[in-house]
């Protein structure tokens, strides 16, 4: 209140002098009315009605470090590079801060939008020029899909949950990964998974007692829209000597002490593979989540967006959904809700926004309010729609498209597991840098073993140590990464998230401009 | 909590009889184990996670007549007829609840989906083929688009905003309508309207004693996405005897009868044409509201997506921002938001989900912490980003599409505006049924004045009388309209929402089988 009452004295005191200036030149007898006949409208005229005093708290306190500070600072540079070329010590800036591989050059997959450039513009499909610039089976795949659109319109509104016959493409891809049933009215088609997870949040959260069990570092999707509904984060660490391990123990323990600090923990959230850290579980670490889960009355959020991002031998990607129907749990047992995207996979298609999530184990009438609440919005974006049904169904052994698809995706894949390596390789060759292997997902999480001097520094500058690195890092080389603290981590340990998109013939020069960063900052901090 | 008692006995009872015949199969050790050696856990697993009375509140209050109970008994009819055609007296259900031109048999206009295919898949842009297909100007558009988005990517998630070179375009449509500047820093681009709206009331709405001064009737996102923020709708009633006029001193009064009640109200929402109740604002009457807004301190929501859905000659469309600017009012003023949408207008893309909110008179600090909400979402799809950049810049004089683009323009807005004639004469031609002109908007809204009778039977089904009007005029008819009571209206009276999109060749069906149903539920319930 007291920065208000400063803004706004602040605020008489120019209109004031505006006044006087108006009354030498006889202007604006508005202002001047309003001053003399109700004192009133100039207290109000004077206040803005929405200040950071008075938006809604909750507002305030949500954070999002992906797009947070780091960016600022990085869009601040580009437009110093574009009005003065030269100005800094690198050409162009590498936004690592965020998965978004095609802002990165990562190319989209051909058959997925010849598809829906047909479907957005469909009297195209008869004639015959078509069939020169599309795949025989792109065409067939439009076809297929503009029949189970009502009206074949693509610019109708669909049903709240999504295009009911795309939804049973997405069910059938569903059973051929999990190999047991998915149900069509199960799935909800959301603008990517971020909606998806708010609406979880929104059903779930009732007041400030309400707790959603976290991983700690985790994506800051969950702690912002935590603080948006005005729930608590119950965090649980994730061991990073372990490889990012989930210890049920950790899990346990921190339920238990926030249930002792009155907290009513309702849901658990897991990314697999892990989001910033990279890990992907093992399918008996996921048995004892679900037993978790189920002993302690908890919905199981699980955030399987990373899926198809799994980059060695020995680990496979396993649904919850699918580990918990092996145990012998339906849907009596356990309330389940995975999350996937049309954004990260292979495809990363961010731009599109599409998504669903597969909602299992809630009673009728709980399900008719999360179908009220998907109404309000009325849909999700048809051509995101179409995407997640693509994604779900791609191109079959025989299909004309099979083996162009087939290389784009196998090509994309193996570079990303290659860039992987070469990062975790070069962060790891580093003085003061540990990095665990990026299993999955798009991301290393390197840790900073940083000097004190380096910390003092920091902290004079009132920053955390690691959001002082990434910013100096981004001055030195043009290279965006997240600052360990935007995601959470063990107090007194510092990180940064970086993700694995650059191109492949990008990676040298940023390994060496890290490199060359990395050892001029050691030494300049040197204890 | 009685009903959730209930339903847990019931289902201990079913567990103890599931137990029993499990017991003689000697099957499924789980379940037995876990009531022997751990009573709570039998306590946990048969009371699940997520249970009526156990989810957020605001979302059990919130309520969407557009797709509520009248739907659902929709699409049930619409199931049998297909499993038994000749089943019920129709042959077709006619969705006239919802503003969904496209669904009901609107083409798209061709040059936006010309223009959206190339985007989707730009590699065929330089392809001979795509001559022939495409027109000149929509290919030339569609290169000129992809110029303005960083590396060309379609696929990659965009600035929080929206692409900054489709929010210079946007802005440019703008400063074209109003005669006044428009700043693309000033543009949020959405999934449609409705997370804008969201978004706004998310930033105002603090707690319960926060209120919003919204038009009764209402468009019912208003509504329901003040009771999922928790706030308070502060009603004002529109003048149904002066074609549901908005006066200044309804507004008055309805304000200091809230302050009086302890409510902070934050915004006043205009629908301007209005929805569902199709009038569209005075100029004059403009200027009280804004004088209204800025005396009392309100941000004025300004719901303009039906600016280009305007039927008759007396009236015009001036945004709320024009008619501030117009007033001498800048953005030291008034706190302003205007949204739009591709959904509405000539183009009625739905489905597309794009649009914006132009966000003027709000502090730096504030629209940062709009930005940070923007955000957590990442950005807007998009294909509906370009849509919403090609409503406010279409073809123009000259271009090779100008003349086609203008035919399906004009020929969508001269038959909505004949539709919207022939449906008002035809309700007003009938007993009991008074109806005011849509000048603008997709809707027209009736009142019917029902016999006691009438009255009396929906009280006995525990119905509001015009729910009981709409669920028996479907059955009759197949054609589905909205009951008054979803969007409030003055007690005692009764309405409901019927849009005027039925395709102009089945007007006449449309007239004759309301008026029959009509006339038989008069003569029924005649007192």
């Amino acid at each position: 209140m007291r920065r208000f009452a400063t803004e706004r004295a602040k605020k008489l005191i120019s209109s004031y002098h505006h006044q006087r200036s108006l009354l030498s030149s006889s202007q604006s007898p508005r202002f001047f009315t309003s001053v003399a006949s109700d004192p009133s409208s100039v207290m109000s005229s004077s206040s803005p009605p929405v200040t950071l005093d008075t938006i809604n708290p909750k507002v305030l306190k949500c954070e999002y470090a992906v797009r947070g500070e780091i960016v600022s600072q990085a869009q601040h540079l580009q437009q110093e590079l574009q009005a003065k070329p030269g100005s800094h010590p690198f050409d162009e800036i590498l936004y690592c801060n965020i998965g978004n591989p095609q802002s990165l050059g990562q190319q989209p997959i051909t058959f997925f939008r010849e598809v829906l450039a047909l479907c957005d513009h469909p009297s195209i499909l008869d004639r015959s020029e078509t069939q020169g610039l599309f795949s025989a089976d792109s065409i067939q795949r439009a076809w297929q899909i503009l029949d189970l659109i009502p009206g074949r319109a693509t610019g109708a509104y669909s049903h709240s949950q999504g295009i009911k016959g795309l939804r049973d493409h997405i069910a059938a891809g569903i059973e051929a990964r999990d190999g047991f049933p998915a149900n069509p009215n199960d799935i909800f088609l959301t603008d990517g998974a971020s909606p998806a997870v708010h609406m979880m949040m929104q059903l779930l959260i009732r007041s400030e007692t309400d707790g959603i069990l976290c991983p700690i570092p985790q994506y800051p999707l969950y702690s912002a829209s935590i603080a948006l509904h005005g729930g608590a984060l119950v965090p649980y660490y994730l061991d990073e000597a372990k490889g990012w391990g989930l210890e049920v123990s950790e899990l346990q323990k921190q339920l238990k002490e926030a249930q002792s600090n009155g907290i009513t923990v309702r849901a658990l959230a897991v990314i697999n593979p892990g989001n910033p850290t990279g890990q992907v579980l093992a399918e008996d670490n996921q048995r004892e989540i679900v037993e978790f889960c189920k002993n302690e009355n908890l919905v199981l959020l699980a955030d399987e967006v990373y899926q198809e991002n799994i980059y060695v031998d020995e680990k496979k990607f396993h649904s919850f959904k699918k580990v918990s129907r092996f145990m012998g749990y339906g849907e009596d047992d356990i309330a389940l809700v995975s999350f996937q995207s049309v954004s990260k996979g292979y495809y990363g298609e961010c731009g599109k926004r599409g998504g669903y999530m597969e909602v299992t184990g809630f009673s009728a009438d709980v399900r008719e309010q999360i179908y009220k609440v998907a109404s309000v919005n009325l849909c999700s974006n048809i051509s995101g729609q179409i995407l997640a049904s693509l994604v779900m169904n791609p191109p079959k052994v025989g299909d004309e498209s099979y083996e162009s698809f087939i290389a784009e995706k196998d090509g994309i894949l193996s570079s990303l597991a290659r860039r992987a390596k070469t990062l975790e390789d070069a962060f790891n060759s580093l003085e003061g840098i540990t990095c665990n292997k990026a299993e999955g997902a798009m991301y290393l999480f390197p840790r900073i073993h940083l000097p004190q001097k380096a910390i003092e520094a920091a902290k004079a500058l009132k920053k955390a140590p690691d959001a002082l690195y990434a910013s100096r890092l981004l001055e030195a080389t043009g290279i965006v990464v997240v600052p360990g603290s935007g995601f959470g981590q063990v107090p007194g340990t510092w990180h940064f998230r970086c993700t694995i998109l650059p191109q492949e013939d990008k990676i040298p020069a940023v390994v060496s401009r890290l490199t060359a960063f990395h050892e001029a900052f050691m030494a300049e901090y040197r204890d």
